[in-house]
């Protein structure tokens, strides 16, 4: 098993088990941006590289006000972290829920940086017949038990998005019983937008709703570490509030600002690539007998044929050079299923004939 | 005053303040090695900048490896963090004291850090005769008060250090009473190895003991953050799981091992010239009429002369394009007090000049 640590894209321990330098897999087990870091980015940081001998900017004040523009938000909104990570951990820290509701399967964070901060974790499930979202119902009763609650939009790892009438509901639920709703939109940007479904517009009518983007996934900048929260000033200033200064590092502020001076055209090749590579993979997963299920993110959800386990899977691709994510361990999927990001039309190409090559030859 | 997010080194607010920009001044208010980093560094991490399109290690198994084998420690001791800003975090999350002890005049993170994750703050003051250092009677006793005690060795800004007898007596008090001892060594290294004190030998003898040591500042890399805890193997694993998952950004970890690699004389040449240099500002000081105190530190607390406030000095040098850090707010210290790095020979050439010019001009 590579998910020593609990995720996905760690190339160190495929390397140490496949005897493979970390650089050469090709890794489908990150859901990084195939296309790499928009144009200019990584010589901008190269430029940029003596100026870490001085400290980031504690008030991280050039990308908030870059966003805050962008989002048409008020700066005092605006919570910036080191990943989406930091921010998850920080809305547990400021609002130190008793309770912390989970719908599995969901990226696995939630669940730990809960127990991590001293929270009791409740879990539901989503319905393998609702492509593992669960009902909206399951859903409020959920907030009404808990002081905050985590929901994937879309969904890690099926990559499958609630509706925006059931996210009302949800952050209505969040207003009448006081509870948190944390809703993760770390993969929203890889969704056309008119297809987006995010509460962004109506933030302010929700003082319990936080969003949190990350900018590591769609920029593909995962080794710097990036991401922000998005609430009710009030939440967002409890949460900057628990933040360890200098948390976020100063070539990760300046990559973020690059990156958002994008004209737009690296977002739509993104997205074009994404859509198109996705309906890709489903068709050629589904001649392997592989299952998949309709996500919108850049990753999928496969379940492998009767008789193969993700172990086996992930064992014999890395072998090849070719890294994918065990969903093994996720409460609510079983050991057949495997998580694969969606990556240039070559690399797609060489994973659906390795796998195959390795479904072909039996041998499970 | 500079100070707004309670630290010196924010070029960024100097750069709104005084209409120059961040990269333009000369800056005494953050204690970095005036070298930059190790020879090759940069370099390196131009290399490397590709490689922020993949995950950090999250367990950082390169760098606690060449930690491991410098120190001469098991890999299970070391804790690397997010700057010595997050290990301070994580061993208060870690133990959870319901009473800090601090020694003040002191690095106001111990503090802000304890009063974030809902400690109570106990304060013993340092006496000016004893170079700001508190007498050992007064750290035993607030040890046996609190959960947790931070000690800065040396302590900043004053620079001073305790003696090895004086900490021994501390780690036993911390085994006697159950409270964890914090020493802060994050500028140990600027020492000469033959005058530095500290329990690093015998650090397995005292389970409630940490060190907690910073790379960004004898390494000049304070806007990548990085830094190290070592501790009893129990004590490290509990810091480690209150971390966020790769809270230590891909970059920094490089930048980390190639720091280690160094051959020597880097570390030589860099503790020479501070040592030098601390001589001649001490010497150039007291011309001017400021009292210094005998910080072995890469920084020198300096008293101005009667009359004059550390904000007016401030000030003044600030339009000169120079900045110091005011120790106006730090308690036990009073509005006279600056703190200034020790830096380049034309550096303190420069500042020395410009505050004597400042200084005789009048106008307090």
């Amino acid at each position: 098993m590579l998910e020593v640590y609990g995720h996905g894209g760690d190339i160190h321990t495929a390397s140490a088990k496949f005897g493979l330098a970390p650089e050469h897999f090709l890794d489908f087990s990150a859901n990084i941006n195939p296309l790499g870091p928009p144009p200019g980015v990584l010589e901008m940081l190269g430029q940029a590289l003596p100026s870490i001998t001085a400290y980031p900017d504690p008030g991280h004040r050039g990308l908030v006000s870059r966003l805050s523009g962008m989002l048409g938000l008020e700066p005092e909104c605006l919570v910036i972290g080191n990943g989406a990570a930091e921010n998850m951990a920080l809305a547990l820290l400021a609002f130190a829920p008793a309770k912390v509701g989970v719908i599995q399967p969901c990226f696995s964070e939630y669940a730990k940086l809960a127990a991590k901060f001293g929270a009791e974790v409740i879990e539901v499930f989503g319905k393998e017949e609702r492509d593992f979202k669960a009902d909206p119902d399951q859903v409020v009763e959920l907030i009404s038990r808990c002081g905050l609650v985590f929901i994937g939009q879309p969904n890690n790892p099926n990559g499958v998005q609630y509706g925006l009438q059931e996210l009302k509901s949800f952050a209505e639920a969040g207003e009448r019983f006081n509870t948190v709703i944390v809703i993760d939109e770390a993969f929203i940007d890889f969704i056309p937008v008119e297809r987006r479904q995010s509460l962004e517009k109506e933030l302010m009518a929700y003082r319990n709703l936080i969003l949190i983007r990350s900018m590591t996934k769609f920029y593909a900048i995962p080794g710097l570490r990036l991401g922000y929260a998005v609430a009710h000033p009030d939440r967002a200033a409890a949460m900057r509030n628990k933040q360890v200064t200098w948390s976020v590092n100063g070539l990760a502020l300046l990559a973020g600002e690059a990156c958002l001076s994008d004209n737009g055209a690296y977002g739509r090749d993104t997205i074009a690539m994404i859509t198109e590579q996705r309906g890709r993979l489903r068709k050629g997963l589904a001649e392997l007998n592989c299952r998949t299920w309709p996500g919108e993110a850049n990753f999928l959800l496969v379940r492998l044929p009767e008789g193969w386990t993700a172990s086996a899977i992930q064992a014999r691709l890395g072998e090849r050079g070719i890294l994918v994510r065990s969903c093994a361990m996720y409460p609510g999927l079983g050991s057949g299923d495997i998580r694969i990001a969606v990556k240039s039309p070559e690399a797609c190409d060489r994973l659906l004939l390795e796998l195959g090559d390795i479904l072909e030859r039996g041998d499970s």
